[in-house]
This record gives structure tokens, sequence and C-alpha cells, in this order.
């Protein structure tokens, strides 16, 4: 086994972390939690978990947060944990997506470094205006889209950056699920009931929860900007409030084109989060569901299985892989990688200093794409199908 | 082995087969003679395989050929076997497209049955005038959609006939080529040359070559009509003068949505054409590089993989199956499907009768329909990327 | 497509061909046949195509061969198309086991050629007695383990012999079914009939049906000979007369080891074969399902996807390819191929000279070879499992 | 998303972990360390992280080890910890094999539970010495054989305890690397060095170092004990001083047969760890490098791909399952639930209790039957490859 093991602390005191939202019941706050743990980067010190007090407080007992530290609202936890010594130094934010926007601003007012769900908020407005207090407050601002922590997608990056594709000349995304194929929000499922819920989700149901990541993935892959779209947003499940289902043509600037899309009611697929890039001298394949497999294909040779960890994996990809070749990592590896670099950027932050230019996160700039993505979505859809021009 | 081989003629005499075009350099030519032998249902006895009446006749002699029936054209070899007692019962035309309409015609008014390769005219006026003239001669035209010759997809049909995937949602059909990636057609490479020659392939590139045979697809799976589309057709490769990727919205009548993507430099892909149909209750993946499979899923069961003569296969597929299962059949036998479909609706021509209601191959209204796709994708992109309603 | 089907006649009189065995409720038979029309080198003019006469003159019948030709047993079919001008050139053996030697002995002392399905004969004496006759004769003698006419075994073939892999180390060769999982045989069915009946099938079981398609693949590929071998074989079936499952250990000569396991009853293999071989330089791993597709990794660099008429296609795939990569060729192809050779070797001796040293194909000795396989692994497992060398 | 994440504290203090080697330049250490921190159940703090007492100082100072618990011994560390009121109540043994058994002497008898890694020990002796310690002692006592802690590898186990596979016939196991293909052990790699040294590793290579984990799976999945065995080990890396390939016959227990082929020299193989259970009724496949999937195949029905979390999922893979379906879990997370479960043993024995008989990990019997293997097949290839009877 030639790779060791690598990312844990190396001596480093662990960054004090809070977390709003992912009380019992919830689903993203423990991926959250486990991510952070893997490489030992952080400690759970306080929380405001859930909107009901009650629940706020068992499910705080239950992983082991002072009871002092266990909040009943994400202001009163802002509040108080600016307040003290060992305040905490960055909130996750795993809530609903309508309270992204408030939490986020409530702890970078308070001066508390912020890692936060997507899609960043409900609407551009939001976006635009968190993106105006990052900057105003030098705060760090991570959004979790986690599939950028795999580390053949960072060597995908690296090899279109490196012109190993030539000039990209088509980007595809697609995002299939299937656990929206029946009306699963009628069942007091609570994943799916605030998913489908405007008030909670924002305007875009599949595009916001799943399109959004799809198109980072692609954007970041590509390193392009999106140009124009036209999409076609479907609700196939009767009743059902959101989309289930989007497809979006798309034209990037520099005169790539591609597609886009994403359905939670594509019976068979788990969570089928697939990226090809296509240029003029190679082309890459990659799907989420063996994440540790990249394909490449330089024109006029044969394809070749690019593994993490082995033979072919570049320096971007070995950075940030901890286990040998052929022990596949995971989707909580990845998402760990996102932790691991926010708290690269935190030290460095704490330090006076910028982070790493190896070091790379999603950012609130990132989230604001995402959320203009939903809304140019929609827009066209609501035209009936028109192109719609990303300004 | 369960399953015994099949489709031979059975003791019936072999139907006598002309060809046009397909001489020496040709690639198509040569599937067809391999897909007509595979079964013995004809015997090829005639031909004017090539503009070239040198190479016309020598073409004719590597194949056996009787001197006296290798023709120097398709005017005269239809009038020629049409005054024979002996002569063809069928024609096969294999000419870049262009052509097709005019020996159509000549064959057809000869009373000769036709099997033409797609897409079927270079404009829809030519091709509603075959349809018309096929229904007025009564004569057989077969369409060589050679995809509908596989077991799987006659399986998936009759599994989205009987309603094993519920009311149909999303079908989405993709053909990505790679071989167009660089300017081939400027090196004398005989099939690119005219494939991306507006007089010799019509208005349509990639929408042409590909994108027919993956909407013949879809369609012929799904059942469905279509109802609109939109695309954006791309030419990558500087100078070259036929689209070289295509990519289509499709709206289906009764309310189902889906995509198609068809592409000639997409590196790294061979022939990669794939269908995906789903449905409320289940969901179809198929993938043409490995057709014996079927990945079939019904809404909330483990996802089953369905082979050609295995244990989940149905009698639609068992009908056209010559091995057993686990020895993979291919293109040339899926080609010889249409084939001996062609010779079974041929006898029953012969003999003042229909097909049988278990026959079925891609007719000229399926051709026409194919021309119609074209037709519109080139409509809607050179007004940059509107609806068009098929009509 | 860059790519030209090849293989047709070229102008040559096709090859007149009888075949024993291959009637009705027959299935190896149909295979041959379609096989030997893929190329078009033979014609089928003659048969004894089963022991019962009636049986025989309708199979005859049904596949268009002449009443007078229509064989009651093959040693008159031997006899009379010997004395005829225009008797057959070769003759196809398709019957049960047992009959291969007779048959054989039959049409080679009648200076016809033969291509003979395997294993050749039910014990060692018989096999090198035909190797003898074929000495004496000077008649070409063909048997049909049928994967070396796949494309990507003559490339793996050809790697190993130019020490793309370096040392061979391990060999190691698979090939599963499930078809005997339970005792078909009792059932009616022709085909477990003859197969589990040591009358017909001689000592071997599972070993002697796919066990020596394994074991000749694996000479074929590697290029070595057996020393020694270990075996077990295992009767799971109840009341079954001979093993459904074999596993022997490999001692090659010079050193390198490797293991062949064979079974009928591995539920959820349909017709598993499958290869791989690695040497000090490098691997190579191939799996019948898929046989278009090769897996190369040289030690230390990625692994590599060499597809049949892909760009890491070697001259020995490309002459036996027919038709462009990613339009999968498959068994009947392969199958063709070995028909394809038989025929240049047959115009070679009827030109009184050597095939051109391209032509491969199975010969008497790998007949013979596979024939003592079977022997060896029985005598082993008989031992309890002890070494056997291969003298 | 309907699965919601698990396997966190719960409110349980988490338990005090020490452990021996792991420090700087190793690999599995730091494996522990992820493992024990992904659920939470421990919290690392002592160490005698390395022989070298500065290297061990040097790397519990990066772990966040106090100053005053970081040990130049393990004696030492046993001891110490033993007298502290607030002293470890658990240790992992990351060491070169030849150490774990003085280690886990030690801390047996200091009354601390053990976590260590595979094989147990160098000889059987040692082995049979621990089990009859642990007996003795009643601690916890967990061999890290980590790839029981899969999902799918649970669910496996229980299909067949529970009879979906009918009788068992077959079991083959597959360990196939290739990352000693060349002379790794010369060039100053440590874990090469330690691995292929007997003195460290004991009498088996390769067969002690992925070989066990091969055979404790089979084990593990399919309920069989081992009757016999007869083995070759080869060595074709020169001067190599243990073997770097194992080919294995296994007779089990009431009849089943099976291979068992481990090698880490399959060049192309990074980490192929497959198992395959066939039965009278059906059949199971499984591969590490994506664990997330299990083939199953009724007898006589389409094979079936059950996932993780997926619709097939039983309770058995659920209770230990994280995410949901489609969003992969690696070898991270299979082995931190051999530590969750070690948890769960050792809260159950703090109070006195029998672990709940849900919880499953690999035992110090398991581990002493891989030492009998190692041992069994060292004799069967000394002897030239004999049968040899576990006792």
């Amino acid at each position: 086994m030639a790779i060791e093991a690598s990312n844990e602390t190396g001596g480093h005191r662990r960054i004090r972390l809070g977390m709003v939202g992912g009380g019992q019941g919830a689903f993203i706050g423990a991926v959250h939690r486990i991510a952070a743990r893997i490489d030992d980067q952080f400690e759970l010190v306080a929380g405001a978990l859930a909107s009901d007090p009650v629940r706020a407080k068992t499910s705080a007992k239950e992983l082991g947060i002072a009871d002092g530290r266990a909040y009943g609202s994400f202001e009163e936890m802002a509040r108080a944990e600016a307040a003290r010594a060992d305040g905490i130094e960055a909130v996750s934010i795993v809530t609903p997506n309508h309270l992204h926007s408030p939490v986020a601003k409530a702890f970078l007012e308070a001066g508390i470094h912020v890692i936060c769900d997507k899609p960043l908020t409900t609407t551009v407005a939001e976006a635009e205006e968190l993106v105006a207090l990052v900057r105003k407050t030098g705060r760090i601002f991570v959004v979790t889209h986690n599939y950028t922590g795999y580390p053949m997608i960072r060597q995908a990056r690296a090899m279109v950056a490196n012109g190993d594709l030539g000039e990209i000349r088509l980007v595809k995304a697609e995002y299939l699920q299937d656990w929206l194929t029946e009306p699963l929000e009628t069942t007091g499922q609570k994943q799916a009931a605030w998913r489908t819920d405007p008030s909670r989700s924002g305007a875009g149901g599949c595009i916001g929860d799943i399109g959004t990541h799809a198109y980072n993935l692609a954007c970041f892959v590509s390193g392009l900007e999106l140009d124009e779209l036209l999409a076609q947003l479907s609700t196939f499940v009767e009743g059902r409030r959101l989309d289930d289902d989007v497809q979006i043509l798309l034209k990037w600037k520099g005169g790539a084109k591609g597609m886009l899309w994403a359905s939670q009611v594509a019976v068979g697929n788990e969570n089928g989060l697939t990226l090809r890039v296509y240029g003029s001298k190679g082309g890459l394949e990659w799907a989420q569901e063996n994440p540790n497999h990249l394909w490449f294909t330089p024109y006029g040779k044969p394809r070749q299985l690019l593994t993490r960890g082995g033979a072919g994996a570049s320096g971007e990809a070995g950075r940030i892989t901890r286990i040998p070749s052929g022990h596949p990592e995971g989707y909580l590896e990845g998402f760990a990688t996102i932790y691991a670099e926010a708290a690269r950027a935190i030290r460095a932050a704490a330090a006076g200093e910028k982070p790493h230019p190896d070091v790379v996160f999603p950012t609130v700039e990132d989230g604001l794409a995402g959320v203009k993505l939903i809304d140019a979505a929609v827009k066209s859809s609501a035209g009936n199908g028109v192109w719609v021009r990303m300004t």
C-alpha cells in the first residue's frame, strides 16, 4: 500500500463548530457532522438543532453538546457564541433552504465563518446580499456543493485546465433520482415535504435540490461560464407544487454547448449524478455512484480508466486522497474534503493569510450562481421554453 | 442450451435480391449482404453496385453476381430485372442519401419490393412522394432502422405497450460517436466525405446520419408521437458543412418529455446509442454496445438485468433470438432480423396476404418521420432554437 | 465509419459443404450453418442430419438440400459424396461427442476436409488415431473451439507473443453457466440428456463440454503448454452421471501457474467464459459476454479498454473484424471466423499450398489436447485430487 | 432521501481509546483512527505509536495526544493506563504482525479491551494462547477483518443464513492486487518491506496479508467451516522471501467446494476482493471495489442488483447503513462499522451484559482461523500441493 492516509490535524487545535438545523429526523445534518469528524479538524460544541426547542435540546444532548450551548434559536446562538471567549469559530447551516439566508447573515454579522448547505438561498436578491456581506465581513463562506470534494473531480478539473481535452465543445451533466416518483410528500416524509414546498424550498424543486449540484459540477470541472439557457421544467406527479424534472439546453460562453438533466422521477436511478466533457482532443466521463473512477479518452487512443490513487492519478486528486487505490472512498469522504478545505481556509484567515492556492471549495459566489440558475430556469420554463441570458 | 437456433428458411425458396450501391469501398452494403445471408432468406443475384461502371462490374464479380446482371445504372437494372421471369423480387438500396428517392421510385414502379437505408430521403417532399407510391403500388418497403431488430428492443417495446412502466413520462435517446472529431472528410475518407456533403446527405449531418436512428428507436419503443421539438445544431469542426452535434428537447403527445442528443465529436464514444424510458411505475435502460442486456426497474423493487434468451426474456424477444443467453448476438444479427422480417412480409405479399401481426419492421412512414425530424430540427436551429410543431 | 466490412468471397467459388448431425431439435448445427453463411464461403449441399432417417430427410428438406443428397447415414454420405464429381469438399460434424471419431474417420478416409465440434473424441486413443489420420491424409481438420475466432482474443494472443505482458506468471480461465443447476436431463431436454450421458459425452461432463473450451482459450492466448494439473470434479445434482463443476490447479511449463474453473451450476451465469493473463509487465482480462472489449494494463499505467476496431486494435484483430468499433460482433461472427479460416486453408490445400501464415484455427492437435485435459482431470479427481503430469 | 444517517453516539460518553503502532509513515493506523471517529464512539487519548521513542512522541503530538500519555513502549503504556482512573478502555493494535501477540497479551492482562489488526499472530500457538487469554479475561477482542463491516456483506450473510440460496455448493473468494509486481521491498518502501519479511509478517506473505481477509469473508458470508485445503504458493518476484500469489482448492464441511485465489502480482488489479457463492436455489456475487452493490440471482429468474439502502436491502444491511442508496459508502465506513460494533460490545461489557445479538464483529476465534489457514496453506504448498485437513 503505497499511499499514506493523510488529512489529519497534524497537531492543530480543532476548530470550534456550531450547527443550525440537523436535529432528530434530519438527513443532511448527520452527514455534515460525520464529514467534520473524518479528518478531525472540527469539534462540535454548540447548536440550534431544531426549530422546536424541546427537540433542539434533546438532539444536542444526544450529540454531547453541553447544555448551556444548546440554543432554542439561531439568533440567540449567534449572539451568545459571539460573546464567548471560547465561542464557535464556524457554523454549519443545514436547515431547509428558506432559512439559509437569515441564519447566514446572523452569523456573518457576528463574525463567524459559515459552512452552508445548498442552494444558497431561495431568491437571487438574498444570495446577492450574502455575497456582499461576505465581502464586507471577510469571513470564510463555504457552500457544500460536496461533489467537488471527490478526488477524481479535482483531477478532471485539472485535466481540463491543463488542456488535456483541447478546446471544450460539450459539457453534459445529469442528476437522476427516483425517490419522488410517487407523492411521497403526502405521506408525512419530512425530506419530501419541505423539498416540494415552495415556502421552504424556493421556486425550484428538483432544479434547486439537485440541478444546482449538477450545474456546479459542470462549471467546476469545465471552467466555463454559462451564457444562455433554455429550460423545460415538468411536474409529473399530480398535486406536486414544484418541478420534479428539468431539462435544460446550455450555451456556454466561448461556444461550447451542453445539456443539464435533473430528475427525481427517473425510476431505477438512486443518485445518478454524471458528468461528461468532450473537447477537440479528448473526453472525460464520470459517475458519482462509483466516484473513484474517471474515464479519459485522448482522441485516437484507447479509453483509460483513471482511478483515485491509481497510476494515472494527478497531484490534485492525490492531495485529497486518504487511502490507496481500490479501497473506495465515498460520499462522506468527498463531503469531508469540503470540511477539510474549509478548515484550511479558516486557519489561514485566523492567521490573517489567504488560503494556500491549492485549497479549493465552493464559495458564496458559486452559491449565487446556483440560485441564478434556478431563477433563469424557472423563467425560461414559465415563458414556455425561451432562451434566457445569464447576466 | 435450452434455446434452439431459428430463423432459417424452413424449406422456403430464397428470395431473389438485387442491390444498388454497396460496391468496393462502401461500408453499409456489405452489412446488408451479411444481414441478408444470416437467416438464409435471400440470394443476391443482381446489382448496380457503383456509380462508376467499371467498379460496378468488378464489385459484382467479386460477389458472384452473374455478368449479365451486373448493371451500370439503377434505371437499367430496374427495367431489366422487371422484365425477367426470374427477376429480383426485392432490392436493397445502400447508396448515399440523395439517391434513395430516385432509386426507390424506379424499383417501386417496376413492381419490386424495396429495402432502403436511412434516412429515407433528403427532403420531406420526396419522402411523402415515396409514402404515396408505396401505398399505390402495394409493395413492401422496409427502412433499415436496424436497431429495432435487437431482441431486447422488441422486449422493451412490448413492456411499454403492456403497461409495465405505467404512464410514460420521460424518453431520452442518445447516439454518441467520435469518428468526426477531426475533419476526416478532408482526408479522402469516403464515408466522411459524403456524410458531410449537403448535396449527398441532405440538410442534416449528424442529425440525419444517426439522430434519425435514435429518434426512430425512441418512437419504436415508447409508442409515442412527437408533438414539438426545439433543437440546437452545432458544427464544431471548422469548415465542416453540416452539423456534427445536435441537442433536442422533445415534447411528446400526451405530456411526456424527453431529449435527444446525437454527436459525432464526443471523444471516447464509438457507437453509443442508448435509450432510457421512465414511467410512473417503472424504468427501462438499454445501450447498443451491449445490446443483449436490458435494465428494468419496477418502482420500489431492485433493478433487474433482463438478457436476451435469459429468464426474463419475453416472447417478442424470443421470437427473433437465434442462440442461447450469454452467447452475444450483435449488430449484424439485429440487422439480419430486419431482413428476416422483410422476407416474411414479402412472402406474405406474394401469397396475397398481410404479414403475420408479429412481424414488425420500420416502414416508409417511419422513414418519413425521420426526414421530418431532420427538417424540423434544422428549422428550429436556424431560428436560433425555437419550438417547432410536428404536424 | 472507417473500417470496411470484409471477409466476403471476393469472387471465389463457394466451397461445397456437407453436415453430419444438426437436424431438427439440435442446437449447434444451426450455429454452424449460420457461421458458414456469414462470410459466404460455403454452400451446404449434403447432409446426414439425424440418426433417425425420417427426421434426417425432413431436416434436409427444410434446409434446401436436394433430395438425393439427404443421407440416412454418415457412412453412406461419405461414400456417395466422395464418388460425385461435385461432391462435398468439406464436412461439418455436429453430432454428440461419441460420434465425432467414427464420422471424422469416414470422411478423412474419403478425402474430405473436416470441421468438427469439440471435444474432439471421447477417448485419448481415438483422438490420437485422428491426429495420425489427419497427418496421413493431409486433409484440413478444424476443431470448432470457436472462441478463438473473436478478434480481441486474437489480439490478446498477439500481445502475449509480442512480449507486451513480459514473462507470463498467471493464466486463469473460467467458464461458468447455470443451466444444469437442476436435473434438466430428467425432463426430456435433449441437450442436457446427451451432455450428462457418459455413453454419448465420454468421461467428462462439464469438463468436456465447456472446460475444454476454457483450456483451449488459455493455451491459445498464453502460448503456454500445461505441465501438471490437479482437479476436483464435483457432481452437485443428485443422480447426475457426470461432473457439473470442475476446479483445476494448473502448472504451466516454464513456471507460470493458473487455475481453471468450469461450472454448469453457478446460478446467475449464462455463458461466463473469462480469461485473465498476468505477466511481469502487464495484464489482460477478457470476458466472452462482451467479447468486443479487452482490458490491458501495462504495469504502472492506467487500465486501457481496447475495443474491436477501436484505436488500440491490432492487425490480428483487424484482419477478422467485419464492422466498425462500437457495432458489436458476437458469438456467431466469432464462429464464422473459424469457418472463414477453414475456407482459406481448404482453398490453399486445393491449390497444393500451405495456408497463409496469418490463418489460424484450432487443429486436430488442439482437439487432442482437450481430450487429454479431460482424461487427466478425471484421473486426478478419481485419485482424490492428486497431481497428474501431462505427458 | 428516505434513510436517516445513524450510528452516532446518541448521548453515550465516548470510549477512551489507545493505539499501539500507527505513527508517521504507517498506513493502517490512520485508517483505524478515521474509522474510530466516523461514528463518534471513541476518543484517542493515549498511544505508543512507534518503536522509535522520538517518532512515537512526535506522532502523538500531531494527533493531539497529551504529552503524558505518549508512551515509548507498549508495556509501559499498558501498565500506566491500567493504573489511571481515566485510563483507556480499549486499545487498537496496528503494528506489524509479529507484535500483535505480545501487545495484545499485555493489554488483555491489564484488563483492557483489544481491537487488533489481522492476521492475528504469526503462529498458531500464539493465536491459541490469545484465544485462551480472551476467554480467561472476558475482555472484548475484535480482529479488524474490516470487509465484514460492509452492509451488503451483512446482507449476503443474512441471505445465505435465510436459505435464499438453498444448499450452498460453491464458495469462491479472490483477492487480487498488483502493488508487489516488482521488488518494491528493495526500494525502501516501508509497507512492502515488512510485509515481505518473515520475521515481521510470519510464514505467509500474500496469504497472510490478504488471503486471510478473503478466507474470513468466505466463512463469514457462507457460514461454512473448512474441512480440507490444497494450496500452491508462488513467489514470482526474484529474491522475495515470502509468497506473492496463492491458489487454494477448498473442501468445505458438508460437501460444498471452492477456491481461494490471492495475488499481489496480478497486474491491473488494485484491491480486487470478490466473493461468489452459489447454491441450489440462487447465487450471490460481490466485489469490494463497488461495495454498495450485491448481485443476486434466484435460479430461473433475472439477476437483481441489490444496493445498500436500496429497494432490496435487508435489515442487516440497513442497520449499519449511514446514508441513502446511491450515495456510496466506502472502505472507511465499512471499517468504521467494525469500530461501532466494538463500541456496542464494550459498552455492553461495561454494563456486565452480553452484546445485543445483532452486533457482529470478527472475534479472536476468527483471527485464529486465519492463522490456521496460513499454517495449512504453507504446509500444503511445502508438500508440493497436498491436501491438508483443518482440525
